[in-house]
This record gives C-alpha cells, sequence and structure tokens, in this order.
C-alpha cells in the first residue's frame, strides 16, 4: 500500500461513504459501486469518489484495495458473482460485525491469487446512507483485524495502515472467534438488552418520567432492523450463549430480591460496583 | 410556606445537601440534623445551613418544612423515635425512591397535628454526601408528589411549592402505587440490567473494546450498594415482576434467533425503535 493505491468501495453507505471521504480527503483514488444511482450522484457531486456505478467491470479491475461496505452476506454475493472480475493481487477487506462464517467463506471460494482479510470498525451512527457518513466517528474508536492462516503479514499491515489512515485509535488483531465472542457480548447482546426493554411492556405512557437511566440503556434500541437481524444471525451460538448467561444473572437478582437477601443484593453491586470501575480506567 | 418558613433538612447527604444549598441560596433559614459531624461542619463552613447538629430537640421543634435525605426505613426509625418533638403543624416530606410501606407506614403511626406528604426528586448522581451535593441536578428534572387520602391540598401545594424553589422542571402526582410502579420499570430494572450485565461473566479482559454502548448500559452498575438494596427490597413485588417480564422477552429474542426466524427478529427491531422515536419525542 503506497500513495498510489487506488480504492474501490463496495457498498456506498454509512461506513462505506465515511471510508471514501476519508481516504479521498488524504489523496487517495478512490472509486465506488453501489446498487442506488442516488448514493453515486451525491458522492460525485460532493467530491468524495472519483468515479462510481451500479457495477464496472473496469472499476473493479483497476482496484488495488477493496473495501465492502455492504450486509455480509450480500457481499458473499457480490464476490462469488464478480470475482472474476478482480485485478490479480488485488486486497480485500469488509467492514462486518461478525467474522464467523463470513470471512472463512469467502476465502474458501475466493481466487488463490488474490485475499481477502477481515476487519471490523467499531464505530457507527443511529443512521444510515452516505448522506450521513461522517469520518469523525473512526477517531479514537476500535478496529479489529481478523487474520486467519490464509492471510500474509503484509496483507495484515496494509489493514492496519488503512485503520491508521481513517483515525481509528487502537487497532488490534483476534481471531475470528475471539472477534465474534466479543463482539456478542459487547455489542450485540447490550442491543438484545436494549430491544427487549423497549419491547417488555408498553411502556409510552412512562415516557414523560423517563430519566438518563433509562434513554442511556435504551438510546440503541433505535436499530437498522435489516443489517441488525442478519448479524444476529450469523453470530447466532454465541448471541443466544449470551442471553442465557445474561437471562441466569437477571434471575439471580429477582430470587435474592424475592429471598428478602440483602447481603446477596449487596454483595452483587458491590461485585458490579467494582468491575465497572475497572471499565472506566481502561476508556 | 412563606419566606419565613423554616426548614429543616434530616440526613445531610447528597440530596438533603442539595436541598439545603438551594433553599438558602434563595433566602430560606435551613437547620441540618446529621450523625456525620464532618457533614454538619462542612455545611457550616460552606454557609448552606444556619445551624445543625447530630441531633437537637431545639431544631426539631422550631422547623416549619422538614425533609428526609435518610435511607427510608432510617427515616420510619427516626420518625418513631422522636415524633413527639415536632412542632404542631410541622409539613414533612421525604426523597425516598419507594413510596408503598414508607408513606403509608409514616402515615399510620404519625402524630395528626403534623402531616407527612411523600415525594420523590428523579435526580442524583453516582456518588454520595453533601460533599459531591450540586442543587443543579435538579434543573429540568422530574419531581413526584405521592399524596394519600390523608394528606390536604395545603400540604400539596407547600411540596410543588419546594420543587419550584428547587428547579425541577416537571412536577406531578402519582399514587403510591403507581409511582413504585414507574420507578420499579424506568429505574430499578435498569440498574438491575446494568447490574447483571457486569456480573454475567468475568468480562474485563474485554474493556479495551467497549463502545460507548456498553458503556452507557453500564454506567449505573457503579451503584451504592446499601441503599439501593434497601430499595429493591423495599418494592420487591414490583420489581420481581418487572424482572421476570423482562427476562420473558430477552428469551423471545433467543428462540427466535435459535430457530433462524429473521423476519420475527426484524419485527421486534421494527417495534422498539418505532416505540424509542417516542421516548425521544417526550423528552
Amino acid at each position: 500500500m503506497n500513495r498510489n493505491t487506488r480504492f474501490l468501495i463496495v457498498g456506498l453507505g454509512l461506513i462505506g461513504g465515511a471510508y471514501a471521504r476519508r481516504l479521498t480527503a488524504m489523496g487517495y483514488a478512490v472509486d465506488a459501486l453501489d446498487i442506488d444511482p442516488d448514493a453515486i450522484e451525491y458522492a460525485l457531486q460532493e467530491g468524495i469518489i472519483c468515479q462510481g456505478a451500479e457495477y464496472s467491470d473496469e472499476l473493479v479491475g483497476r482496484a488495488d484495495f477493496i473495501v465492502f461496505g455492504l450486509y455480509p452476506t450480500a457481499m458473499v454475493e457480490w464476490l462469488q458473482a464478480h470475482q472474476s472480475a478482480l485485478r490479480p493481487g488485488a486486497l480485500i477487506t469488509d467492514v462486518s460485525g461478525v467474522k464467523t462464517g463470513v470471512v472463512d467463506e469467502v476465502q474458501s471460494f475466493l481466487r488463490q491469487d488474490v485475499e481477502f482479510i477481515g476487519s471490523h470498525p467499531m464505530a457507527g451512527r443511529e443512521l444510515t446512507g452516505v448522506r450521513n457518513s461522517d469520518e469523525r466517528v473512526f477517531r479514537g474508536a476500535n478496529f479489529i483485524i481478523t487474520p486467519t492462516e490464509r492471510n500474509t503479514q503484509a496483507a495484515i499491515d496494509a489493514v492496519h495502515q488503512l485503520a491508521e489512515i481513517l483515525g481509528f485509535g487502537r487497532i488490534s488483531q483476534l481471531s475470528l472467534r475471539e472477534h465474534d465472542e466479543m463482539v456478542g457480548f459487547l455489542s450485540q447482546l447490550t442491543h438484545v438488552i436494549a430491544i427487549s426493554l423497549m419491547n417488555c411492556k408498553d411502556n409510552t405512557h412512562l415516557a414523560a418520567y423517563t430519566g438518563d437511566s433509562f434513554r442511556d440503556l435504551t438510546r440503541i434500541a433505535r436499530i437498522n432492523e435489516k443489517l441488525w437481524s442478519e448479524l444476529f444471525l450469523l453470530n447466532k451460538d454465541v448471541l443466544a450463549q449470551e442471553i442465557d448467561g445474561f437471562i441466569q444473572e437477571l434471575a439471580r437478582v429477582r430470587d435474592r430480591i424475592q429471598n428478602n437477601d440483602q447481603e446477596g443484593l449487596r454483595a452483587l453491586m458491590v461485585n458490579s460496583t467494582h468491575r465497572r470501575a475497572f471499565f472506566d480506567k481502561k476508556n
């Protein structure tokens, strides 16, 4: 990867659009593909891409570095349909929130003269589309690279460099499984909680009484249902287990309440206070 | 209640201290009692009370309006021990986060020539003590008055006026049961969730990967275990039921994940998105 590396963003939405903005601002040549002509039109007008199309063999064939901003299953389908157009030696990465069943799947059928390496920019907004894209959400955020045995050090280094260019704060490597367990707990379970808290009863008559804690817990209940239903199912075993573990912990609190076990409740609160303090320190 | 109304704060902690600061700043005479001599000493030095003591029949006897900043059970015990010292006609309120079993209990044994009316300032911080008290947390916050059949309109009006002086944004009335159901869902259940999310597994090795959503959901896992274990048990029936309802909703999500029910998951997300939008509108 160098100053002449030519990028192609496939799927110019909230995240793909932010990649395009930042890479173009940093002086790289960036093309884009998107099935929505309006997204391409907007990006051309804004000057955040050189050229764009719904699909173009020419743009695919001239790209050195391709970033998929598509949903995971759409990316797999796209690569199955169009991998013959890739330039030999092309490097490919994604932005998917789930890796097992995606990265290994792509690597199983991809041409041997190109390389796919998974990565996950852990940043986003409760919005969609290139018009809402904003590369500032990357500042200080986490970026995870998920190399497998099939990946080269050169590819790992190139994605690491990409993350630095994009402005991420902490760039680290995890295995596919480690990544999915981390995301299953920290991100997917928290979204399940927020969704369930909004849905568990008709609470709209209480809206006027809400304070910060309820609003903080439910902010992410506004969710892109197409993307997240797909992510949940791609990580189903991990996520189902996380939900079960969390349900068991809730049941423990309920049991101590029902048994008037004040000492037991205090112990749980002391533990949660101690652990949360550790999270504050780390951030 | 008028400019000459003399206040007594019993329990000069985070909330009691903030009442004292604001009332003194607004020109009222405020005394205070606290078992911690250091709290009284600090408040005198800061000029936020006129006089203070660990206990004083004289200060109790000259108060027109008494506000209990004590934990609910401590307040009940205090009134049982010291109600003989109250001035005839005195008005008394509290700041407790649970009302059933507290307000009705106090009203059942209190002298007939004084009046107790429950109220709940819905504001706080993850800190304790008068040194951390700050009346600015009241600005725009909710204040709930919980009158019973035993209360007079004059008492309701006086507590309403108190809430206005303190700077609360929305002042409303609920029955004891309505209050406890609202608090059980919006405040107590959210704290149970935050505690359980921190406790359900050893997650400290994930601290470096946390984003905003996890931090937002667990901020209130740092909790005053003495106060909250008491509040949970005072509201045990309501809270246990809320936890069970929430567990059922989580199990529904888990089942749809395990059944690969993408349409069903989407429907839950569409509903949570719709409801959360309503909460944004209201605030």
